[in-house]
């Protein structure tokens, strides 16, 4: 099916065999191993039997669904083969599904907004009734909202006796709860206009990635999600990592030109929005701001050169609300910029607004909270207890420090299958456009291949007795063409990955895996304690788990135990934004979360030696893995 | 005495005769009435009757001081005569012990200070004690000085990595208490400093007067007075008095022009302050303002428009506290400028921290406080109730609106005293220089003189019957002669008072007096019910108790039941810049007293109409006036 041909072949074939019989083209990227899962097909009567169920659901095994190169003809059958789109597009749904966490994470707190529109009908002053303007609008908000001890600062103050008289005693009083010192403080006239405008009350979550900026407009009334928008921090010109753009900082005029970029980019984003939503930058009174202590001391103009000297101090974990004014981000100029609060040196407003997100600090298992970005947070415990550190993966996996390396845009390679037996590749790329480069998924991906293929050992040497013309020797060192120049988009170079890229990438994900060793060994625990592993930042979203821990960036646990939550921070800071409930939270987080430091911690080298291989020096933490090796040995790779 | 001359005379004759007779002169400004006192003389042996011991004191009649023109000689006497030089410098003296209150008032409060330097010593960080730099300086401030909760904006959170590494870990930390909605708030981070810089914590107590700007430089630790400057305020280019300045406020950059004129002002002083004590803008920590609602408005920048619109109604009464730098005064960017609270369209911050400085709220006697300066404004109270007013009496005493008015500047004619037969005037100029014109004391001093004399009716018209070249008839109608041009400055016009600046000063006088009955009665008292009147303002210095009551501007009481206070305004600001507990008694000041808005209250116009005359309709109100008129006559004046 569906082009009801009928083929006959001998009880306990392959049912790709049969398939290939009747003439349908079934491309086996994995080489049939059944590690791909890209032959899928529907087996819609008669019996079967399934060596392997890789990639398939209990529910799909249910429902007929098996693996072409791993299963048996025990008798008639009636097999439907879907056309490879499909197929693929199935994969892309499911992988899609499974990888996009709901970006709109829900507020269950009943709290007020951080901001409220007060419309007001004011008596109007008399010779006999002469208390001052802003006396006067202090007096209604008691009455008429119950807000008691309203101050205003002197820009609102001096807009005041033109609004209350501009329609008649008729005004909307745009109203803040006190932020300074974390909601203490008292209620505040961030805005006064004229007449009824209580339509707008609009707030924004900003995350401000090393790399990717991004932008929530919410309606601070409704709790709804206007928009979104991202784009990469203009700090990218002065440099890839945040030790980059630290020294950067340090030029004459360093500081305020990255501040001034990454201003441009949120501005721009804001504009974006804003347009888009029919409101104006007036219309914004309240932002909350999550991000990594360096991208936060640049956004602030605080100096973050002492975060990269030894001993790592930022000027601040929790840093002052601030007017946007004060600040250039075009919103209202009264609206406070909130920043969450930050741990230490490297775990920033980012990783306690992914815990925060995580929500691991409120239930019992022991979770393990990933953030890999350009850098990699990890943070351990539970409700009870929070320990955290940051791992110097370096920008590899983000593009950086490897040869064909980009960032995930259009034409990235994100997926890749080497056949065994030729060591032919098969990839996929973003958009299905002509090849670019790698990004960070196609790279752990690769990897993963280039390993359980023996296109390189475990130490990430290529084999360069494999007589095939995609392994040569490069300018540095071995390499393995993943793309021929032909087949690129530019036509000029062949897409590669080379030894010295490979040595980069183990670097990277040893530091992460050591981290995770280290933090649970320095509470008491091993790898296999932990129940959970949540994945967030920007990067985590593409990482494919299977082929994570293939490569040993992940333990080797059974998969249920992993969940992607997408890009925390940002959801983090909206869950703020929403609700003053979730910014006590996170600034419990904050004081509750301890801090290792693991330039101070000589475990950490130890733990990095060894996991500076494929998977690991101690091949007894990657059972699959191990299986999986022995598999392609048995199927006669090489 | 002492020329040891001797003269004989009958027994019963006037003392002043016998000195005649004797060949001393022994000049007698107000005609021999014992008004003027100027001919005083001390009995050192025998017997005298004294008719009159009018401005002598008790201590004075017993050390022999006696009136020359009305002490009769009962028998043989020494008697020294002091040269004429001295005669006026002591009544210059007794005028200035008896006038200059004590400016420099004290804070009896033990609190602390609004700014404190606190100088630390702090650990320096490491892997194993890596908090940030805040919560450091926090840390330490809880540790050494019991001072919790700081917090600190963005401009000095800038600061802060680099003044804690400069002099290796020891700085000092300036922390403000928190003032925000009345000393609320947490104590708060003006600056930080590296090494010990305990020296200078300075601040101002600021009085922004219509007519003139005073500032006070204190210590803040020690609560010293280093130091008083004082100016015109640069506003005056732009309208005498605050309906005009409103109205020019109302012009295309009016108000901005306006809150810069008195910037420049006052920041001129405080460079002439600071430079006198090689102190630096950046020392100068925390500034209280008092003045009136329209000066308050100005200096803030705020649009003192509905001030002057009926029903007159102020932005605001309790100004927030505001940063040096958003304002540009030219201290420390981050110092608290305070502005103290006001009552009432025309009753101010000049008026509660008057009161404060009066003490009148914290005491039993029923007390009229008035602030005479380009504004009258009355309160009525004791340490159970304040009721304020404010009577617009118009800049006549300031000289504006009186053809030879002017300022009290050198050349100003502060005395007159008129002969009651020759209708010569004698005066006095302030640094004795030649006349240039009458300034307010002058003007009080001369109405009463031509009123008693018989030059005016009590309606204020000349009586252009007398037989005096005095007298005429001028261009405004009626006027007298007070220096002819031959005498004066510039020697150019004759310096006179016309029927109409009699005029203007009726009514300026009328509106004070019918003030003080206005609110008398709307507490059901009399004028004779008040116990004390204290006087302040920068004009009420100048009055002469006894002229201002036979105009008929204060009400006819024992002179002891008067006291001058001095600038109150300024002295009151100085309180709450000494002390936060004066601070918050300024406010209760504020929120304790009525504001009686006079143009709402029929029974003024009344009072006013009534008090339009001299000293006033019902000159029963008046017994100590009516008793020197029937002297006058008696004594043979017209």
């Amino acid at each position: 099916m569906p082009a009801q041909q009928v083929v006959y072949v001998e009880r306990g074939a392959l049912l790709q065999e049969a398939i290939e019989a009747a003439g349908i083209p079934l491309a086996l990227p994995c080489g049939g191993q059944g590690r791909c899962g890209r032959c899928i097909v529907v087996v819609q009567e008669g019996q079967v039997r399934r060596r392997s169920v890789a990639r398939l659901t209990p529910q799909e095994v249910e429902q007929g669904y098996a693996l072409a190169c791993q299963t048996l003809v025990e008798g008639d059958l009636v097999v439907y083969v879907p056309p490879q789109e499909e197929r693929i597009v199935r994969l892309e749904v499911g992988l899609a599904a499974e990888k996009e966490a709901p970006e709109v994470v829900v507020c269950e707190h009943e709290q007020a907004p951080w901001v409220a529109k007060c419309h007001l009908k004011v008596d109007p002053p008399s010779l006999a009734d002469n208390t001052t303007d802003f006396e006067r609008l202090q007096r209604e908000l008691v009455r008429q909202h119950g807000i008691t001890g309203l101050v205003a600062s002197l820009p609102i103050m001096r807009k005041l006796a033109g609004a209350l008289r501009a329609e008649d005693w008729e005004v909307t009083a745009v109203v803040e709860k006190g932020t300074w010192a974390s909601s203490q403080g008292p209620p505040r006239l961030v805005d006064i206009r004229p007449g009824d405008t209580t339509e707008h009350t609009l707030g924004l979550a900003i995350d401000i990635g090393t790399t990717t900026n991004v932008v929530y407009l919410v309606d601070l009334q409704s709790k709804a999600l206007l928009g979104r928008a991202s784009a990469y921090n203009g700090q990218i010109s002065c440099g890839e990592d945040v030790i980059s753009r630290i020294i950067y900082s340090q030029r004459p005029g360093g500081l305020e030109h990255l501040q001034q970029l990454v201003l441009n980019t949120l501005n721009g984003l804001i504009d974006e929005l804003l347009a888009a939503h029919g409101a104006s930058p007036e219309d914004v009174y309240f932002a909350t701001v999550a991000g990594n202590p360096t991208m936060i001391h640049l956004f602030l103009g605080l100096d973050p050169r002492h975060i990269r000297l030894e001993p790592h101090i930022p000027t601040v974990n929790h840093p002052p609300p601030v007017r946007a004014g004060e600040l250039g981000l075009r919103i209202h100029p009264e609206a406070t910029v909130d920043c969450l609060p930050g741990v230490g040196a490297y775990v920033g407003a980012d990783i306690t607004a992914g815990v925060l997100r995580s929500r691991m600090s409120e239930e019992e298992p022991i979770t393990l909270f990933i953030d890999v970005g350009t850098n990699g947070e990890l943070v351990l415990g539970n409700k009870d207890w929070l320990i955290s550190c940051a791992c110097s993966a370096g920008p590899a996996f983000e593009g950086s420090g490897v040869v064909s390396g980009m960032r995930a845009t259009v034409g990235a390679i994100q997926e890749v299958w080497i056949n065994p037996q030729t060591f032919e590749p098969t990839y996929e790329t973003i958009g299905n456009a002509p090849p670019k480069g790698i990004c960070g998924s196609g790279m752990i991906s690769l990897l993963g291949e280039m390993f359980i293929t023996g296109v390189i050992d475990k130490s990430g040497h290529v084999n360069r007795s494999l007589d095939t013309p995609r392994v040569r020797e490069g300018p540095g060192g071995g390499e393995y063409v993943v793309a021929w120049a032909a087949e690129t988009e530019d036509k000029k170079r062949d897409i590669v990955l080379t030894e010295v890229d490979i040595q980069n990438l183990l670097r990277a994900k040893a530091a992460i895996y050591a981290g995770m060793n280290v933090l649970a060994t320095s509470v008491g625990l091993e790898l296999e304690d932990i129940e959970r592993i949540l994945i967030g930042g920007a990067f985590g979203k593409y990482i494919d788990i299977e082929k994570a821990i293939e490569i040993g960036l992940l333990p080797d646990m059974p998969w249920d135990r992993f969940a992607y939550l997408g890009n925390t921070s940002v959801q983090g800071a909206y869950l703020c934004l929403l609700c003053p409930e979730h910014r006590a939270m996170v600034r419990e987080i904050a004081s509750k979360m301890t801090y290792l430091e693991l330039s101070a911690d000589n475990s950490f080298m130890n733990a990095f030696t060894s996991a500076l291989f494929l998977p690991h020096t101690d091949l007894e933490q990657f059972p699959s893995v191990r299986e999986k090796l022995r598999n392609v040995e048995r199927l006669g790779g090489s």
